[in-house]
Order: structure tokens, then C-alpha cells, then sequence
């Protein structure tokens, strides 16, 4: 699972019917690199996440016959990290 | 969920008869790094699009009973993004 | 989907059983990194493919109750291709 | 399997309900790059492991029916492993 | 698929019991970069061999009613292979 900060919340009216209304993150890694994932938990801007991909993501979101179809949620919220925690130590 | 932009369409008449007559799309990240993406939402180019990979890619083009072999597919179109908010701000 | 160059055949005289008797083939990207994919479309070395990867691959190769064990397939021949196309832009 | 050094456990509160009380850990490569696993090993902070990854890493931790929402998990600690085997001979 | 050479046999007493007793092997890319591998061919250091990732890697060693827990698995040895072929040859 990879370690991520939340940069906001990503607007996307145009998407596909299999997200729903699910909420939509931007996250970044230390290097800068974006991704998008689902977030269930309520992340903030700035909080350093810890993410959950593929199939795993899709079945954190399985409701009752439903399959939302992501490859990266949120799986939880750390709760101490510092950015250059994060940095190659080399 | 990675973001990309959409490059443009991929002509490939001899093709897998599991991708069908699927409309596919060439697509770039910010270092010019190219794939190949199955677009149902109707993506142009120049858009900046998330995708969706792996096994969650073939779920969202699942008719009954037949399978799409795609391990990409566009998720969204996002409403605003600029190309160098995706740049390493280091 | 990744877009890769054929190389040429892989011979393997000594291979996993589930593999079978499917050709091989060795496929570069444009830094020259090779990769192992089945191919059943009967592409050339220097054609321009896509490929198809994860479980997807497999499921290309779906017979009646047997499994093929790859992770890369051979998705389509790309229609029109230069090399130069796809390297970075900056 | 990738081969990581155990760095510490990962303090995280507030978590999918889907990992339950798994123990998390902090894992890093020799780039100093970082991940985090679930441990069901009992890992020690300096031990070098290897792990499991993608659909692999939830059947690990497999109770009957429940589901371990994990894409990484430690399969196993290596006996003897010096940092500087891991690095680049060139 | 990848092409991996072959560094040799690892260690490991103390492993995930969903990993049996199958024999592991340690591997690298031309960089240097290791992973670690289920072995059922017999594959001797040095070999250049491709490897099957992912859940194929773990369908490669069904055995009936059980699962092995490996996202990492030997497909091969391939007959000819040059360590500088493999090259970047840009």
C-alpha cells in the first residue's frame, strides 16, 4: 500500500456511470506524481493517506450486488508522518 | 487512478476479437509516455482524462455475459486541470 | 495497454506446462526494456503492438476449461507507428 | 516479491473498517522508498522480508468470509540479507 | 512477462504458511534490481529465465483445494539469452 498526500478534491462530472457520486481525491507522492482514488474516510488536504489498489480497492466499496469500479481508495488516515520522513535516506 | 491526456485515436484494424470494435485512444502522462485506453465516455484530444486499470477496467465495459480484454479504460473527463499542476513542484 | 515493438521469437524449450505450446515473443519499449508476451495474432519483429496485461491476458487466451498462464498478451498491430512518436516530447 | 527492510509499525487510527486490526508496518527498498504491508509474521524493525503483492496479499490473510482489505502482506523474513547485496553491481 | 536472471536459492525459515515449502528463488533485472520468485522448473543460477506475475503467477501452482500465496512465478528458461541484449541499446 502506498504511502500518499492528499492534494483536494477532484471535479469530474463527465464520468463513467460504474463511480457513481463517489467522492474523488487527488493525491501526490513525494516526488510530485498524482493519482486519483476514492475516498470513503473524509480525507483532508494535506493528510498523508495510505492507499489501496487494485482489486482490494474495488471490494472496499462492494455494496450489496454493486461494484464501483475504481483501482485506488483510501485506506486509512496516518496519523504522524512527515514529508521528508519520506525522502531517500540514500 | 492515473491522470492522462488524450492524444488522440489509434487506428489498429487487426486487432484481439475480445476488444471487438471498442473505440481505443492514445494517451500521454506529463513525461510524453504513451498507452493505449478504451474510451466509452467520448474523450477528445487534448482532454485530461483519469483511468481506470487492471481488472476494474474490464468491469466497466462488461456487457452480459461477454468480456472486453482491456487493462485500461478512461474513467472521466476532468473538468479543470492545467499541465503543469501535474509537474513535480519538488 | 502499453504500446511495445517486436523484437523477435523467444525460444523456451523448457517452460511451465500451462504456458503450452504458445509462441513467444520478445518485445521492447522505446528505452529498449524487453518484455515476454504471447502472441496469437502473428505479429513481426519491428511490428508497433499494443499489449494486454494482468488477468486480461489470460483471459484472452480463455479455451474450454484450460488456462493459459500469461500476464502479457498481444492486444493488435498498430496500424501506423514512428518511433519518434513516442518518445518524449518534453 | 519485492524485498523490503521493516522500518517500524504504522500508527493509523483512523482506518477502512476493512483492514481491522491488522498490524501495519512501514516497509522500505533500498531506494529508501516507502510502503506500507500488513505483517501477520511479527516482524522486527531492521529485518528484511519479502512480500506479497495484489490479489495474492488479501488470500493471505483469508478468515472465512471476511476479507482482508490488504494489496501487500509479508510473506516471510529472510534469514540472511546484507544491504549492500541488494544494490546495483552494474 | 519479465526476463530475470537467476542469482540464487533464499533462505527463509520463518515464511507465510501459504507459501509450503516451495522452493524460492532470488532474481535480478539487468540493474541489479532483485525480486523473489516461486520456482517449480529448476532453474540453476545464472539461467536467464521469464517469470509470470501477478494472479497467474499463483494459478501456476493450483493445486487442487489449495492456493500458494505468490504473485511471482517461473515460466522458463529461455535457451539463448545475452546479458547485454537485454541492454538499453537507444
Amino acid at each position: 500500500m502506498e504511502i500518499l498526500q492528499v492534494v483536494g478534491p477532484m471535479v469530474c462530472t463527465h464520468r463513467h456511470p460504474g463511480l457513481e457520486t463517489m467522492p474523488l481525491r487527488i493525491l501526490q507522492d513525494t516526488n510530485g506524481k498524482k493519482q486519483v482514488a476514492v475516498d470513503t474516510i473524509g480525507c483532508k488536504p494535506g493528510n498523508w493517506v495510505f492507499t489501496i489498489s487494485g482489486s482490494a480497492a474495488r471490494l472496499a466499496l462492494g455494496k450489496e450486488r454493486k461494484v464501483i469500479l475504481t483501482d485506488l481508495t483510501v485506506g486509512g488516515i496516518i496519523d504522524f508522518w512527515e514529508e521528508n520522513e519520506s525522502k531517500v535516506s540514500s
